[in-house]
């Protein structure tokens, strides 16, 4: 059984439906989320990465690497469009009180100030808890501000969809599982890592990039994290182009290896988006195991 | 007047509280303070912007850059320190209900456990607002977990200190003003910018620090941020040794206009641990005029 | 007047025809004729700096920075062609006895394998001397091969012409004068400078190189050439694209003034191809000023 | 049996007696003492490579990579030191015509001014046939300006040692032999490699050293040398520090293998100097191994 950052009803509810039809469990916090991963209460977790608005999702970027090792085996990217949702026989004309979450209200401001003028926000825990008050027929809320899978889950009408002022937002998803076999590769795969820096050493984060660089490993995604030790003192969290199975990445795992004082290697899987990187020149399995090859016939020269 | 990101009591009101003894005007939100910078209600503002334990303030990094220029004058580094505070009379060992946020709680979870292991925590809005309520002659609460600054304005004892589990956190502020003129240098300066990447470019970053270690200037801290379009579209706040008047500064500052889309400088200001940099061979301002010179001197040739 | 490295005759007697029709100095050797523009016996003087066969002429690459400050002002590419001249007369079938410089021969090996298979080569102290013995009307040679300069010069009949085997190569020639003005820009233009590596740092190439790479100079010619103090002690002289008042040329100039003990300016001049270079993102003269406006802006803030 | 550059009495010939006491074959030219080891006429051959006021040996570069696979097995540093030779009973203030080739007139042109300034010096085709002339008992030269080697080889008196001008030149020489098994690492050990640029690529030569840079191997030499094919197109002749089985050496030149259109490994070999290289953080052969067991420990999870 999956678990996953709940309540049910949220974009992560959402996200690990598509994934799969078979009950899970919801947990109140990433944290409980990836820790009943690492006690076998559940069998993976889908937790949010990355929001195109709001960035890395720092309780997941933190508690992937605070305890024994977990491995990304799957990413999912899902718009992040809200809906007005109401109890059936509500026409959007009537609604007056709208129940939602904070972001959510802001995310919509534009949409309610021009479509419902008069009508007053208050703000709840949880879009989807949002719902489950709307729900109830004696609520005084007319209406929600939530995500399709909240309304349906209740049993509300939808009044309208994709009312979010910004359209195009997504966030990321991973399903995240106890460490093991890596996935194979499809040739359009996704490493993430993370990586620390050297204290000592004022070119630290260059040396990193550099690892990357040196082996035509494009990165997709890269974000600083405090070490919780000084200020100043960061671990990056890196996505980049490719499988471990990848010449290329694994030569520029050793390299990180050789440099960091710490790295983990949080999985290869498929990119959501399919898209296959550009290889550059030598940098293909073939020209490194030519390389190799070619090293290797010097040594045994007689 | 100056601003700050409130309510009274707080640590930003503490380091607020080492820059200036007269009045200044509590505002409930970073964005408030800044916006209230920029329209000219304060003369400046202080705010939160790095925290040794939760990394970047994000409101503070992003809120910096959406408006009209403003700049940094100045840094605060304060201790984040929590006691607990009650009613004069009220002696440890009677303490039975304590009041606090859940922040500090969970930063002195250990030492509560120990020391009051009977007492009740119950959660307020802020450190500061549970020590007002706790002042309170009637409150059925019996202590604060609070800065000290917050003990001290509503007249509590202080029944303990430094009673945090994890020694040595530190919250970095900034005091905010209009775009102006930049501090003088100090020789034990930091300057603060702003960096985007071009999007279609792989080695963006790379280049970016490429900027910086080509004139041999160290950076002490860098973060991305979302730029809110899409996933993996990142800006990069980035703490520098040196001054805007340095010339390997200047120089690094016009490196970066060139090769990134879009750059903010934020200020030069002095570092609140006046620690001077080292500047490496082909790096002072003595190695950058005469090379200067010597360029200058070559188109001059009769 | 201008001077040459002579004798008359040579591929440097031609490349300086190119730029004047007027009598030139020709001197024994290329410090000769760099000496005599250095104590104005002449007032330039036409040497060869690069061969496409046998790579960077050392005498010219030391000699160019072993006294007073010296400037290319012109760079001439010849090719490199060989004729078989001889007295009128005499018809190719009746050629026993070839003179040439060994240079020439080797060049020459296969046509002359194989259209004079019967002759004998002879080898003279340069193939401008061997015109001039061929000319005598009592010499024993039947004809030489030459530049078609020397034929001419002696009043040869050309028998054969482009009789080298490797068809293409061609040799750079540059006019020197005393260290003065700077040619004006063209857009396609090429300077050449000489930086000297730090001793006691292992990454020092890779430095100097990098100062081109972070201002988008493109490197046309790197050539190594001893410092004459110990083994692996190197000076390197380069060709880069554009001209000293490009602002990207002017800023690597001054980059490498700072990390090279010593930097020597050898001229900015149009390049004979008149290959106008590619400027990347970031790197015209524009971007440079509106870069350094902005900086300057900054500082002048109120 | 070895092979040299010959003749018998020069330098290569000193540099040759300090590897072997046996009878050797002298060659008229680096080609043909190459050429002879590539036939199999002897086993091996002693050819200059370097010269600290000279520079490279170019026929050297250029003939180590133009025919079958040859591999450097040592490397000899001998300085260059001249001496005054005379035959038996001549006494200095004897000598009125000297001997000598024009490299050796020219690096002791101040002792001989100063010493002999009476004395005519004359050119001969090397130094040892220098000295083969004077020991002729009927010659018209009272002293060889030579090589010890030389004057011992000519049963020649020493009138005076170490009249080079500039003391402490050096040339370096190579012992070559068949392509074979590399000699076994001593812990102070050079490689020496050929690597040719990608003739499309501006940022070639940085791409190079950075294959070095980034897995921390310091350069000791690098030399360009023409390709013959255009102005402009260069190959490159390294040497590092490190040994084939150093795993830094080893995946640096997988890197040179894969971004370079050819690499040519010319032999890892002790160090004449015995001088053992610092080896960065992350560079040592414990790092890659742990870094290598690392990477592989990921694909082996079950």
């Amino acid at each position: 059984m999956l678990g996953y950052f709940g309540p049910a009803g949220t974009f992560t509810h959402q996200a690990l439906r598509t994934v799969t039809d078979e009950e899970a469990l919801a947990f109140a916090s990433v944290r409980e989320a990836l820790d009943a991963v690492r006690s076998g209460v559940v069998d993976g977790a889908v937790v949010p990465i990355e929001n195109s608005v709001e960035g890395g999702v720092s309780a997941t970027l933190d508690e992937l690497i605070a305890g024994s090792p977990l491995s990304i085996r799957r990413e999912i990217v899902i718009p992040v469009e809200f809906g007005l949702y109401a109890r059936e026989g509500t026409r959007i004309e009537d609604v007056r009180n709208v129940l939602t979450h904070g972001h959510a209200a802001a995310q919509c401001r534009n949409w309610l100030s021009v479509t419902l003028p008069e009508a007053t926000v208050t703000e709840a825990g949880s879009t989807a808890g949002a719902a489950a008050e709307v729900a109830s027929p004696d609520s005084r809320f007319d209406a929600a501000v939530c995500a399709r899978v909240a309304g349906e889950m209740y049993g509300l009408t939808e009044l309208a969809y994709q009312i979010e002022d910004n359209a195009g937002a997504v966030t990321r998803f991973v399903e995240v599982g106890p460490a093991g076999p890596v996935p194979p590769q499809t040739g359009a795969d996704k490493t993430t890592i993370v990586a620390f820096m050297r204290q000592d050493h004022a070119g630290a984060l260059l040396e990193i990039l550099e690892q990357f660089a040196v082996r035509g490993v494009n990165l997709s995604r890269i974000e600083s994290r405090p070490t919780k030790t000084a200020l100043g003192s960061y671990f990056f969290s890196i996505d980049c182009e490719g499988h471990l199975h990848d010449r290329r990445v694994a030569e520029t795992l050793q390299g990180l290896h050789r440099v960091c004082p710490q790295v983990y290697f949080l999985g290869s899987y498929p990119r959501a988006n399919q898209r296959r990187p550009e290889i550059g020149i030598g940098f293909s399995d073939q020209e490194f195991d030519a390389a190799a090859s070619w090293v290797n016939s010097l040594s045994r020269r007689r």
